[in-house]
């Protein structure tokens, strides 16, 4: 008995007013869809489709090719979309067939316990339901008296005593196939939004004397996002469940409700967050790392023992033990090997910076080179574009750079070789020399009585 | 029947410990007072009446000419300032008296169901309640076994089993005109504060056999300030209640209630928010703009598809597609057009960036006037100030200024013109050259030898 | 009758998965240890005794002289825990023995109230209680029908029934220092942990006759710290009622649970708080000073009436109408006298800004002390290292130091001086000079052709 998956995904999320797709929303760095088709591979599901809707196109492009779509051009109502799922998938009446919200990010491991449930117990259905204190918008689960599942009925076709229902239908479901096909078969379109419900279906095995099971499943889990204000919700609930998981694995975070881990992020142990600390994509952090406050970090590696306050990285390794911050900008193609240091006021690009360097402040190294111990004095520039062309800076070890250094690239700086202060340096400087660009220091006597002399003047104006 | 409006605004607020006056504290960057009057102003009211009291000038300065105030220069309690107010008003016995406290920042459109409650009902007075966990600090609503209302009792005055009463006066009220008059004659100072208290109006009127109405509000709505704890409070309140709204005009916001929109910001559907944004005063933000983490923006555009980060924005022009930072600072005056950059570690003051022109680091623009397509290297700086007058910097399109030009103001750098990078330029230079202002680079070698030495003996020492 | 006081510092708390011993890790600048400390400092006991386990050295280090430790070497449970203690605080059955968690930080005054308690009643063991929703990992507190407590049972041991006891024991007693070592030497080991449960000592009194008190307590008051989890709810908690307190002296917070403040900070009243402010250590803030968003403070003073935001404060002084920001580093030994300004991009480290002297963008100060209405351009640096040696700079009272000047420490600028734009300063400029090192500035016209012909070169490659 195979299972497979069918995935709602034909919504268009109008209440988000937005012109992104509704399940490409984004929840912890991964779109709705994604966390959906991550709970529901967890099945190991024989066939996957996802059914979708007016932006097909949109919503195809991020599937991977083992995953099928069928596109629901006409908006008849999720049975309908259940429908032409089924006409995809071919012969399901040996089949388990699992129906998920494409926009549900929270599921975790329910499918699996919706799945063992439904084996366990041969019902024809086994469905998720939650109670909320407001069920407003959500299907209520009609029960007998004796608390046996007689039916779902909608929002719009409640009466009002079924309106007063706090048990509500997830609308996530594991359906036996050959019943589902037959179910599909009998619906009609005689309610209020004139559809075909997926959940009447429900109703229809109840009439015909089948096992229904209902699973109460916790209400955070089987949230789904229909508006900018679930999205956040959401966005709350996963990042506090990533972050109890780190803070389990002995991270330290101050607040941890102002962190915000993509779900993809590894973290050491021992490792601490200050809070406003972003870190997306694949960004790794080492053990014993102390990072923010206030810190943006894209696909970044941060070594162990680093320590990186008030920046922002992006595609950069920062190495075991070094120093980024505060106020430092680290773009796409920099490296900072151990012991390092991108202090205060500091852009780097594409610059690779040796064991033990240091650019303390109020530098821009561009593609450069800089070799093991190396000194960057403040305020100096790699002059890296010429107008036409980016040109490369090489430093060399134990180098140490005057403050306020032009380096106008291309420009090679020996091994231990000394730039004077002031220096706009535009050949290479050979190993162990010093070099000066420079005039000489002139002293004009009395100037500050002129300049006083012209304040008063301009106040008398 | 004309509406006229009495607000409470003469409470000293001593538990705020500030010397702002209460109702001039801020809520959402408006005060108090300010949403009090909003609230009112839906009533269409005839006259309003602001009942100030010791900081009685610092209370009227910020009122528009059509708001009266009247002056209570005795504590004599909330029944004697409606007296005084009455006074000022003349013969109000045709019409509806609306009291509200000058406190109360969340009314909302509470005060327009009280007035059509009060009108629909005939009664004589109609107030607002709310049910309270922690009912301290309020008068209590007292009612018969069969519910109807018969008074309300002060805190100070309640025997015990009053106290335990969980359904609070919110202190709004619409009175019949008349029926207020009479019963202000009556009241007396028997009491715990010896005050007019004008809660005991409602019992007076109830033994009068009058028509008594309380309307049910919620506990948020309803909210006093008293100190700064509930200052924060009703501002994450207002907050909530600001973003909520914008969310469902398709915003983004990965963390709401770490967005902090003054009342008068409008933001363009389809922008995204991060953590740590605070818009103050007539900010406006363009469609599908993102803005943070950690921005601070006063009274700024931010243009349609902008991207600005980490950075701090005074009356300022951002324009389409620009983008701003990370650590940007722009300060008054500045207008960046079309496409234009301000980036890391960049200041600008008073300065125009035309269409496509970068400023992608280290650099303070002051005074200056940049021509489309310019870009300005690392390390920059107009020198606007001579120590007596500021002066102008133009540069034009095309302009390719050197890394770690001084820029001395006034000065005109041609089209198309070129700088070398570290030099001083004082005079202007023509269209389409370049402008050097460098001795030539010495060498000297063997230096890094001789600091070894240096550092040698020092080691020796 | 004195008392004495056992604080329980042994439990590796692995949990927290920390090579740092669990009572050492932080709530609020404070260690859990030390907040206990506090709190049991508070009952002015005779002597106290910290049990410690296996990272004692560790534990030991922070303690103060008078506070005498005892290790437990082997794990035998909390009774043993105590009855190590007794054996080092000799006869203590004329004593009250109060035995207090090690990680137990947000008691505040509760042991008083429990010494008080136990005084007055008389009683042989009195000991806080405190009702949760979720009691798991606390023993239970088991009271007869008509509510006398009987005993206390540990989570392992109880059976189904206890287990859903609510009222949890705290794990704070005030014992009868006779009664308590008559019970601990009655204890056993037949339980689910084979450990000697100092718990078991109420139980044992109880079954003796003596009279037993439970003292409730607030849950939150009572939380103990395992986990990162519960050190951040803590910490929270913490954070909550320092801001309380500080609000009601006057402070307004626009957001409360953004302001993290060490236990001993102190601030004055009209101070201002926007988001994001972390000070440490033993900071004080003025009167009506203005902080935030987004500072970190350590160990520093800021004046009155100044202005600090998006800034970085270590062991330096912020003058009375100072403003720091946005975007300064000041690093130790920095003194901003009276009205004087660190603006945009600057970093200080080591330096003296006298009254009214301005450091407003893109300036790095180090050894430096500057004299009073002294002017800094943008770009200035101090050249305080060569290579070997640190140097300071002085620059005199009202001196005016143009753009991108060097300051090759060792040097002097008289009062009044004035330094061109781009200069490198290697000798002492004379009071009122004006001191230049400048080329002559060159042009060479037609460079735009030039360069714009081997972009259209390089195009074509």
């Amino acid at each position: 008995m195979a299972t497979k998956v069918i995935v709602m995904a034909a919504g268009e999320g109008t209440r988000m007013r937005s012109d992104v797709p509704k399940v490409l929303h984004e929840v912890a760095g991964r779109t709705l869809l994604d966390w959906v088709l991550a709970s529901s591979a967890r099945l190991g599901p024989e066939e996957t489709v996802v059914v979708v809707g007016q932006h097909a196109d949109a919503v195809r492009s991020i599937l991977g090719e083992s995953i099928r779509t069928v596109l629901q051009s006409e908006r008849l109502g999720t049975g309908h979309a259940v429908q032409i799922a089924l006409a995809e998938m071919g012969d399901v009446s040996a089949d388990t067939i699992v129906v998920v919200p494409g926009d549900a990010p929270l599921l975790n491991g329910l499918l699996l316990d919706l799945l063992d449930r439904h084996r366990s117990t041969g019902a024809a259905v086994t469905f998720l339901t939650a109670e909320l204190d407001v069920p407003y918008g959500y299907g209520r689960v009609v029960r007998t008296d004796q608390g046996e599942v007689v039916g779902v009925v909608e929002e719009a076709d409640a009466d009002p005593e079924q309106a007063e229902i706090r048990e509500v239908n997830a609308g996530v479901y594991a359906f036996d196939g050959a019943r589902l096909s037959g179910a599909l078969a009998a619906l009609d379109r005689d309610n209020a939004k004139q559809e075909y419900y997926l959940p009447d279906v429900v109703g229809l095995l109840s009439q015909e004397g089948h096992r229904l099971e209902a699973l109460p499943a916790p209400a955070d889990d089987i949230r789904g996002v229909n508006s900018h204000d679930q999205l956040a919700a959401a966005d709350l609930i996963a990042r506090r469940r990533i972050n109890r998981s780190w803070m389990q694995a002995g991270v330290w975070m101050q607040d941890p409700d102002r962190v915000y881990l993509d779900a993809d992020v590894v973290v050491g142990a021992g490792a601490r967050f200050y809070p406003g600390v972003h870190l997306e994509g694949r960004t790794t952090v080492g053990e014993r790392a102390e990072i923010g406050p206030d810190v943006f970090g894209v696909d970044s590696q941060i070594g162990v023992d680093a320590r990186v306050w008030y920046s922002v990285l992006r595609e950069v390794v920062v190495g075991d033990g070094a120093q980024v911050g505060p106020y430092a900008s680290l773009r796409p193609g920099t490296v900072l090997e151990e012991g390092s240091k991108a202090g205060t006021f500091v852009e780097m690009k594409n610059t690779h910076l040796d064991r033990g360097a240091k650019v303390p402040h109020l530098s821009y190294m561009g593609d450069a080179d800089i070799g093991p111990r190396a000194n960057i004095g403040a305020g100096t520039i790699t002059c890296n574009y010429d107008g036409v062309s980016k040109h490369k800076t090489v430093i060399g070890a134990d180098a140490f750079i005057g403050s306020d250094t032009m380096l106008v690239a291309p420009v090679e700086i020996g091994e231990g070789a000394v730039t004077g202060a002031g220096s706009t340096i535009t050949r290479d400087v050979a190993p162990g020399s010093l070099a000066v660009e420079r005039s000489s220091q002139e002293e004009i006597p009395g100037y500050a009585a002129r300049l006083e002399d012209r304040r008063r003047q301009k106040a008398e104006e």
